[in-house]
C-alpha cells in the first residue's frame, strides 16, 4: 500500500513549533504534505481555527480523513463540517488521564480543605473529609470516565456513572442512563462532569441538580464551563447548598475578571489546565502516529466521531 | 475461654465519649473493666497521656497486652514503656488509607499550583505537571507506603521505596535500604516521607537531601515533623532549591504563628489533618475489636509494636 499523504494544516504553519506533529505522521508511515498538495487526509494543529478548517476543506476535496487535536470538538461541529462524507477522528481518550487526575486533584482539594488551608498563617483544627469508601456520581462514559474510575478504584469509591446509554462500564457500581440523573445526585460526596458538550447536556447541572445534591457535596466540572448554570452554581455556593465546585472550566471562559466565582470561597477555580500543552504534545503526537498507521493499513480509526452524536 | 478483662484507660474517662470503644471491646469479645478491677489488657485512649500511661500500668500489673490509640507512637517509647515484658500493638496501618490519601492530596496539590490557583482573581496560563508516568521515591515501607502504592498505581508511577531492610514491596519498582537514601533522590518528582519517628530517622531529610532533589521535585511529609530539618528546608525553599513541600506535620509542631513556613508561597502546610478524629474512630474501633478477639482466642495480634525498633 502506498503511503497515504497527509496534509498538516492550517498552512503556513511555522515548522519548528510543528516539528513533533510532522514526526508523528511520518513514523506512522504517511508523507506529510501540506493542505494544497493533494492530500488524503488531514492532520489539524491545536491553533487552526473552526474557520480555517472549513476553507481547507473546501480545498481539499480528496480528503477522506480529518484527525481534530482537541478531545472537545464542539466548537467544529457547531460550524457543521462534521458530516460522515468523511472520517473524523478527534483527541477523545487521548488526554483523559491527565483530565482524571486533574479531575482528582479538585476534589481531594475541596473534600481536604486545600483552600482555606493553604492560606492559614496560623495552626488549626483537624478538619477534612475522605474520598474512600464514599459513592460519587460521574456524569459521562467516556475516556475521562474510564481514567477517573481507575484513579477511584482504590478509593473503594461506590461510583454511578450517568451516560447516553446506560451500558455498564468497568469500575463503576452501576450506570444509568441521562434520563435518571436526578436520582444519581442526593447522596454522592463528589459529582463529577465529563461529557462532551452538546445541545442536550449543555446545562445539565441547573438549579434543580445543585438543589438535588447533598449540603456536604462538591461538583467537579472537568469538561466544559457549560455543561453547569454558573448564574444557579453562583446561588447555590453563596447559599452553602453544596459543599463546593472545583472548576477547570466555566462558563464565561475565560472567566472574566470581578466574577463573583473569583471571590467565592466556596469555588476552586483553574484556568483550563487540566491538559496542559506539555501534557498534550506526546498524547496527540501518540494517536496521530497510530492513527496514521490504521489509515494507512485500511484499519479502524481511534477516536472516531459519531457524527450524529456530535463526539 | 473466659472473655478477658480488657481495662479502658486513662479513668475516669467520659463514659459518652468513649462509647464506641466500649462497644468494640465487646464486639470483641472482651469484658470492659476500668484500670484498678484486674485487668488482662488495657486499651489506651486518643486522649489519654503517655504520664498517665505510665501510672496506669504500674497500678495494673496483670495487663499482658497494650492497645494504644496512635500510629505513631514515639512519645510513648521515649518514656522507656515499651519493653518486651508486655506485648504492645498501636494503631498503625488503621489510618494507613486516608493519610496516603492525604499524602497524595498534597503531591497533587503541589504539581497542579493550587495555591498560586485558587488565590487568584484572574484567568491564568495553563501550568502544572503530571503524576502519571513519573518516578516517585517514597521514605518508609509500612503501611501507609503500602496505602500509598496503591493510590499511585493507576498513575503507572515507577516507585523507589527506601527502607530499613530492603524487602520488596507490591507495586513498588525497587525498594532499597535507608543506606541508599542518598541516591533514591535524584529524578524523583515527588519524595514522600511515610517513616515512624526514630532516633535514626530524625533528620533523615537535611540539607544534603533537598540538595539532591531536583529543582522540579516536591517534599511531601505525612509522617511526623522531626523527620526534616526544619531549617534547611526554609533555605531550600526560600532558594527555589526545590518546587515546594507539601507538610502535614511540622518540626515544631504546632507550627508556631509567624514562622518562615507560613509565608513561604512552597510551602503548602495542613494542621496534622490526614486523619481527623472523624476518620480515626471507625478505624481504630476496627483494629481495636479485631485485636481483642485475637486476644481472647490467643492469635497474633494486628499492629504489634517492635519494642526494640520503637514502631
Amino acid at each position: 500500500m502506498p503511503s497515504p499523504r497527509i496534509a498538516i494544516g492550517p498552512a503556513p504553519y511555522d515548522p519548528a513549533a510543528a516539528d513533533w506533529i510532522v514526526r508523528a505522521v511520518v513514523e506512522g508511515g504517511g508523507t506529510p504534505v501540506t493542505p494544497d498538495e493533494g492530500a488524503d487526509a488531514l492532520v489539524w494543529l491545536p491553533f487552526g481555527s473552526p474557520d480555517q478548517l472549513r476553507q481547507t476543506l473546501e480545498a481539499e476535496p480528496g480528503v477522506r480523513w480529518v484527525q481534530l487535536p482537541f478531545a472537545g470538538i464542539e466548537r467544529v461541529t457547531k460550524l457543521g463540517l462534521v458530516t460522515s462524507e468523511r472520517t473524523w477522528t478527534c483527541a477523545k481518550g487521548s488526554y483523559a488521564d491527565v483530565v482524571a487526575e486533574h479531575a482528582l486533584f479538585l476534589a481531594l482539594a475541596g473534600l481536604r480543605r486545600a483552600r482555606t488551608r493553604f492560606d492559614a498563617t496560623s495552626w488549626g483544627e483537624a478538619a477534612g473529609t475522605t474520598l474512600f469508601d464514599q459513592r460519587v456520581t460521574i456524569l459521562g462514559g467516556g475516556g475521562i470516565t474510564e481514567s477517573l474510575l481507575a484513579l477511584l478504584a482504590p478509593f473503594r469509591v461506590e461510583a454511578t456513572v450517568v451516560r447516553r446509554r446506560p451500558e455498564p462500564l468497568a469500575g463503576a457500581a452501576r450506570t444509568v442512563a441521562t434520563e435518571a440523573l436526578d436520582e444519581a445526585l442526593p447522596g454522592a460526596l463528589v459529582v463529577f462532569v465529563a461529557l462532551a458538550l452538546t445541545p442536550e447536556t449543555t446545562g445539565i447541572i441547573g438549579a434543580r441538580q445543585l438543589e438535588l445534591m447533598d449540603r456536604d457535596a462538591w461538583l467537579v466540572n472537568v469538561a466544559r464551563g457549560p455543561h453547569v448554570d454558573t448564574d444557579a452554581l453562583v446561588t447555590a455556593l453563596a447559599a452553602g447548598q453544596i459543599a463546593g465546585a472545583g472548576l477547570d472550566v466555566t462558563d464565561p471562559e475565560p472567566l472574566p475578571d470581578g466574577h463573583p466565582l473569583w471571590t467565592e470561597p466556596r469555588a476552586l477555580i483553574t484556568p483550563h489546565t487540566a491538559d496542559t500543552a506539555d501534557m498534550i504534545r506526546p498524547r496527540l503526537a501518540a494517536r496521530i502516529k497510530a492513527n496514521v498507521a490504521h489509515f494507512a493499513a485500511g484499519e479502524p480509526l481511534e477516536g472516531l466521531v459519531d457524527s450524529a452524536a456530535g463526539y
